[in-house]
């Protein structure tokens, strides 16, 4: 690196693969609060002490351009943020406490280093209020476009909360609203100008892209759910609520039975779905990437939970239907219980 | 599916993402050994419980076509194998013992259900010796080639062996030889008929192409030299030696001095050398991917360590060098003491 040049339009290439470590190793998403790392980043493999009485929850996800983001809509940040956001996710619907993180990432090898220093900035901004530390990773040339592969470790100080747990006559509930991350898409994809231009206004526009580029996973939800008692089975929210709650049914051996004009569909997304003529409540429904928390609970403690979670977080939870019927099956029904076709969620290997 | 088509014929569009995940579920990769798995595969993320009084060890690989390896010479098998076996290595390097691995796999829709499999069976060959257990992951299109990360878990019951513990006056040495991965790669970029007919026999041809598509990592020499006294640096050659020993040098501020010809030259690889009119010392000192272990130790005990690990585990251990000189300079010099130059090790992002 010349000490005349700038070093944001240095390429990786001038930097070299040390470098880019070297930096990682630096900056402050390698440096965060979490404790228990005896080695991070630097040795063939981290170090990490579990405390005592804890059990240990490891998730992993992969994000790649051109599948899961668009460069033209997603920045290097934006990228960063939601490849820890959605693992913060995963643990959060175990119940447990997010800590430890490992990065792989391949970029071109024309990339800029500032576009690698934004990637790993946003993550550090998601990572930063949970304490989260990346203490190990890999880095690597990429013949096509970004790939980046998150493993997030985190520890659980009781039972882990499992999408197996459901039983019949349980209450099947939801926190926040969903929709906006599915709208957020749709805009994205038609181009906001163009959708702004259709009427939608800057607000609700500007939401529902943030919900989709930078999701805020429930952490503190999950952590007061999982610890609540009457909650049985609980995952995220990421396939879509059909999609997930058939996992949950699955999983269980059970069915469900949810009252369509009950599930929270989100303002932005309201409000998107009126000026571009869409049905918000497929984005609800089918759409995916809202990353609220999907759960049963004992229907009797339903109203308990529900106060208790908005008073300790301030986050809703509504009651939008009941674990009943054949295992299996996931029905949705009107205000007349009378059933009504959804859309289902997305499907990496179907076109 | 139909009844009708056999279901190595399958493509992954038509068994989906969940098929997928089920196949795995119920493949030996996902149903090993490994003891402390409360959740594996299926819910948001694994539950794990690690042995009380151990340390946690966490590591992560990329492997990406056309990078990393090429679909005209690596089977998918080799592929699994070697996702695998890279970070068992970096456990390896620690002392460790490896135990929980999570697997993030991206292919083209196009691929063939019969390839996938031929993956996770190629990594559960590497990961039975071991008992390793695949215990979560994921799965996604790929616009481009196949590209796999691993994260694999490990415990250690004592201190971990780190590359920042050289110390002047330490002994250099390696585990087995080096030179045969690169040799290895070296024929398969000419093909292995054109080498073959250039003079390579067959013994020493499969022998390096094997050591490069499949190679094995140094566990049982990593776990007995990890818990013997006097070693105090280690790694895995990965990089290639050369690489390698900068890193221990640099992160324990210390330099060092090898004599070129103690380094231990795989057979194979000089076969190949003398066949293909290469200098198989080149393979060995800058060509990486051996995955044998480096380490320094009390000069005292380096004797000792070599024929203690010679009748533990049938591995030698030989002597290269000495930590001395200063901070951060790696010496290579010849029988007469007097400096070589040497080839340097692969860099991800120069070319």
């Amino acid at each position: 690196m010349k000490a005349s040049e700038p070093p944001e339009r240095v390429g990786l290439g001038q930097l070299g693969e040390r470098g880019l470590i070297r930096r990682i190793r630096r900056s402050g998403v390698a440096t965060g609060g979490a404790p228990g790392i005896e080695v991070g980043i630097g040795d063939d493999t981290a170090v990490i002490t579990v405390p005592p009485g804890h059990r240990l929850l490891a998730t992993t996800d992969l994000l790649i351009e051109d599948v899961h983001f668009r460069p033209s809509s997603a920045s290097p940040a934006d990228i960063g943020w939601k490849a820890l956001a959605v693992n913060l996710s995963d643990i959060a619907a175990m119940g447990g406490i997010p800590r430890w993180a490992l990065v792989a990432l391949a970029v071109p090898v024309g990339t800029e280093v500032a576009a690698v220093d934004g990637f790993y900035a946003g993550m550090g901004e998601a990572a930063a209020p949970h304490g989260v530390t990346v203490v190990g990773g890999d880095t690597s040339a990429s013949p096509s476009g970004w790939m980046v592969n998150v493993t997030l470790l985190g520890v659980h100080p009781g039972a882990a909360r499992l999408r197996s747990h459901a039983r019949p006559g349980d209450a099947v509930a939801v926190t926040g609203s969903l929709g906006a991350s599915a709208a957020g898409l749709y805009a994205l994809e038609m181009g906001p100008d163009r959708a702004h231009a259709a009427g939608l206004a800057a607000g609700p526009l500007a939401q529902i892209v943030a919900t989709h580029l930078r999701p805020r996973a429930r952490v503190a939800e999950g952590r007061w759910l999982g610890e609540a008692t009457g909650v049985h089975a609980m995952m995220d929210c990421s396939d879509g609520l059909v999609a997930d709650l058939e996992h949950i049914c699955r999983e269980s051996g059970v069915g469900a039975r949810v009252r369509l004009d009950r599930v929270p569909v989100a303002a932005a997304a309201l409000a998107a779905g009126r000026a571009l003529g869409a049905d918000a409540r497929d984005w609800a429904v089918g759409g995916g990437e809202d990353y609220e928390l999907l759960l049963t609970c004992e229907a009797s403690a339903a109203e308990r939970l529900a106060s208790g979670l908005a008073s300790a977080t301030g986050t809703p939870l509504t009651i939008i239907g009941r674990i009943q019927g054949a295992a299996g099956s996931v029905v949705f029904v009107d205000a007349d219980d009378e059933p009504v076709a959804v859309r289902s969620g997305y499907e990496h290997f179907h076109g």
